[in-house]
């Protein structure tokens, strides 16, 4: 929340300083690795736009009291708006003034990044105030060449293969889209370097859209190596849990989310993947296809507040940060955790009393839960089915079910075998 | 509709002159080529029978008023009648009458074409009235050698890969069962002529059972190039859509009626293969299992007025002669617009915007209804999609994918792949 | 229920002579095969433990009354118990008693086969009655090299592949759990011996988990014959029919147990595969994993009178029994009369009128039950459907479709193709 508090009045947009300053703070918790891509790269059928800064934007009256000014509220003006210094009437200025009719008192977020334009975003209830002018229109932004920016942090595992979360940088003070996705990715960062990992794990901090299509374009040669991977954004508000799924619909990815959030104690939807909405947009794309989901707490577009000013601090809940970063450690714990083995007494079940591992006194009613996690583990130790797969097939959560391998493995029961995901 | 009063009065069976005279009536409407195949012929495990023509029937008291006239209404014979001229008590006669007892003012429609015997159809109201006699039962029909008659359409199209659309003439007067399906074949063939088709299209107007048996018996090499097919009847009464599956139940035919309906305005019933009903029976035979199904409005047996006097004109609705009309063209907009696609640029999406395809203002809530299905469209031109299955994924109507992709190609996105159906 | 009357009284265990004495009244119904198999031998993980025999044992006062005494109910002394005779206080014979406190009159069932210990059970009541003591605690019985005994009977059918039903006889006096599974399976291969059966049909007679343990391990090279089997238990209670499916889920035996309860009056449950409950763990390990499932009305562990002494005589129905039994000539008719056709017919339908086998008048609304019949056995009968699947498809029981292709086959419209199941 505090990393939160510190970025969110930054001007962010898909280039510029406030982008660098962003990942300049991010750098103070993990250790950024800073790309600079120049306006005017192709990467793939786009071309990386012109850099935009900007310094100050109002909108004034003749005897210069500002109407609506950049400096109170950055969502005030039209992301890659040009630079203007005119005087024009209502009726001029109109056309380039953007509010939401539904919510009076917020302000809209709105861009044109790829088609010249410029514009201010204001309240409805003061848009429909507004007497006819003359209006003193000031926009001072550089639209020039320059670079797309962007951090990744790679923590190498054991194996090449690698997991990606991907969260947008790009939006200037939203909280929960995506302060709240790139809070929980750095925490989430951080956490996993504490870990001796399996695979190696890549964080990518990005602009929407143009910044995973620049950073698929430039690393074609590890996109082979994603085995699963996360879009995170929207992580914050009080909503339960959402999971979009990949565009495979079934890839493992797809699958542990699914079995995390089923037992966990928050109340949670899948979503089949559909291409519109973050940056796996790009990764699932079909010439990539990767197996890449999307995490979010209440979906975007779904929420009143979204894309608006109403998406700021108040939004967030501390917990719910929390919960998110607990949920993806769960999952991590499944994509490190899971394995096959086969049993080394597979005709019957092995002897678990004389190890211990059962009740002495028989007869009773029921097992107890972790003598059927024990079982269910030797049953499907076959060399075919994952631990996930088990404690899918158990209805016990993956956690008991590892539990119950370690306790097995331990009493030399069972035999590694190669998972192969 | 107006060609259905016309036909209505004409007594049909499985052989005559009013199955011929029937067939002249549609040629004035397509081009319909006619066959007439002798009595005798084997046709697979059937042979086929003698002609039948009737000339007049009736039950007549000794004072010569008569009790039940053919001349009134053609259900009175129990098709295939032998000719009788006999005085009988009732005692005699009343074996050979047929009533319905819960529907006491309907006639029953009755046939007997392997058997020889003879009979009359009456409301049971007239039947339990009847006092004990004598009759003179006066039955003036011919069953001897003759032929066969049906008649076809053939519609050639790039491929000689076939639709088929088959329905049953030999009812006598019964509106819905199955004037409604013999005018609906008539204006579709009528409509698929106006077009340039990429499959062929066949058109069968036979006599129920006898009839598929003949046509599969003599056109055994076409057999193999049928791609998909409907069974045409019931389709002008009030009730929604019913369609009855393949027997494959998932062939493609199934699968597009079943998005037809689903995106239809009226409720519809997915039944599953049975093999009993119309001429289905003998194309979902195993020896062909063809990918035929029938589509219906009501379907057979489950309206009250099914084989009955009752299902006569005033059971007809145009509106839903026309509806089903339109279904039906809108599955063959399906099967003929249906193919796939690859994308030219599969890794990422395109820049729509660039090309006029995408709002220029971003950050506004919703994606519009066709940028969706353009998204879509893209989104699953891998090689491996057809259209169809992109409008199942994205819930869209095809029409609509149909037209995102049309504009796709239009901006050179899309290359066409071989559908390989 | 006269077998289970005269077997009710006798104290079995896993080893010992009370489970002699069973066998060998068993053997006046069927002609079992018994095995004594030495103590000490190991089967897989375990080995056979020490031959158990009791001849007296109870908890007496100073004064000579027996508080609990194994001569009124065999269920009063934990199996397995060592002997003993010592005088104690309560406090220090505390821990060797069992209760159940929520069924205070009950005597619960315990054992303690592979440590060693000694224990008494007694009701609830009882026990929180009793005084602190002194009480003489005196168990006479041997725990010492003997035998495992088990009893068996194969019937030979045309085929050496086997069906296997095997029950628990381990349970000294518990009536559902599990006499009435002997007392069937008794019957039933009294029933299979009147056949002269396809598959061969193997019945064993065994102590629970040991005994099947010991069964596999001496006929590791006919466990490859068993392609189909039930484990039977808890057969006469009032409660509907369960079924446990085996670890498959979609073995043969999983789907035709799951037709003939749904085509039967009494209410059922399919529930899924869990490594708990009987002999299945076994025969379903992965080692072996055997296409078994487990028959029973009320399941273990789920009826309140489960392993106490209120699983009594009181608790069966003979209705139950003979309804049980009823299933399983059911579940035996399908797996011997389950056959695949190849209609002689196969384009389009045979005439079955000219046969005889089709109502003469037609235009009646509805086929037949036995007509409907006919027509999906010939549509199905393509060398690819076998009869199960064509009652399944057809929503008829298997009766009736076996009765269809024995009428179809008599008219020699049906060719039998070999069923490799």
């Amino acid at each position: 929340m505090a990393l939160i508090e510190r970025i969110f009045p930054i001007c962010r947009s898909i280039t510029g300083n406030g982008v660098r300053e962003t990942l300049a703070i991010l750098r103070n918790h993990i250790p950024l690795e800073i790309s600079e891509v120049p306006s005017g790269t192709k990467v793939f059928d786009w071309t990386i736009p012109p850099e935009w800064n900007i310094r100050a934007a109002y909108i004034a009256r003749p005897d210069g009291t500002r109407v609506v000014d950049f400096a109170v509220n950055n969502l005030h003006i039209v992301q890659y708006s040009r630079a203007v210094d005119a005087i024009m009437p209502l009726a001029e200025l109109r056309p380039h003034l953007h509010s939401l009719p539904d919510q009076p008192d917020w302000i809209p977020y709105r861009t044109s990044y790829y088609s010249e334009n410029w514009g201010f975003c204001l309240t409805h209830r003061l848009l429909s105030t507004l007497p006819d002018g003359p209006y003193r229109v000031f926009i001072d932004s550089d639209l020039a060449p320059g670079h797309l920016s962007y951090g990744e942090v790679l923590i190498p595992g054991k194996s090449d293969d690698t997991i990606l979360f991907s969260c947008h940088i790009c939006h200037p003070s939203l909280a929960n889209d995506n302060l709240s996705g790139i809070a929980v990715a750095t925490m989430l960062a951080h956490h996993v370097r504490t870990l001796r990992p399996r695979y190696s794990y890549r964080f990518l901090f990005i602009p929407g859209t143009i910044g995973s299509l620049t950073w698929l374009a430039r690393n074609e040669d590890k996109v082979g190596r994603i085995v699963s991977g996360l879009v995170l954004s929207n992580l914050g508000d009080a909503g339960g849990m959402t999971y979009k799924q990949s565009r495979r619909g079934d890839a493992a990815i797809d699958r542990i989310v699914a079995h995390v959030l089923r037992h966990d104690e928050v109340p949670h939807r899948i979503m089949p993947f559909v291409p519109y909405g973050y940056d796996e947009r790009q990764y699932c794309s079909p010439g990539f296809d990767l197996p890449i989901g999307c995490l979010m707490r209440s979906p975007s577009g779904e929420y009143p507040e979204y894309h608006s000013s109403a998406d700021n601090l108040f939004l967030l809940h501390s917990d719910s940060l929390a919960h998110s970063l607990a949920v993806l450690k769960r999952i991590i714990a499944v994509i490190e955790g899971d394995a096959v083995y086969c049993s080394r007494n597979p005709k019957g079940e092995p002897q678990l009393g004389r190890r211990g591992l059962y009740g002495a006194i028989g007869g009773q009613r029921t097992a107890g839960y972790d003598q059927m996690a024990l079982l269910w583990v030797l049953n499907l130790a076959d060399g075919q089915n994952s631990l996930l797969e088990t404690a899918e097939r158990a209805g016990l959560p993956f956690s008991t079910i590892r539990a119950a391998a370690d306790a097995l493995a331990a009493a030399d029961l069972l035999d590694p075998m190669l998972l192969d995901r």
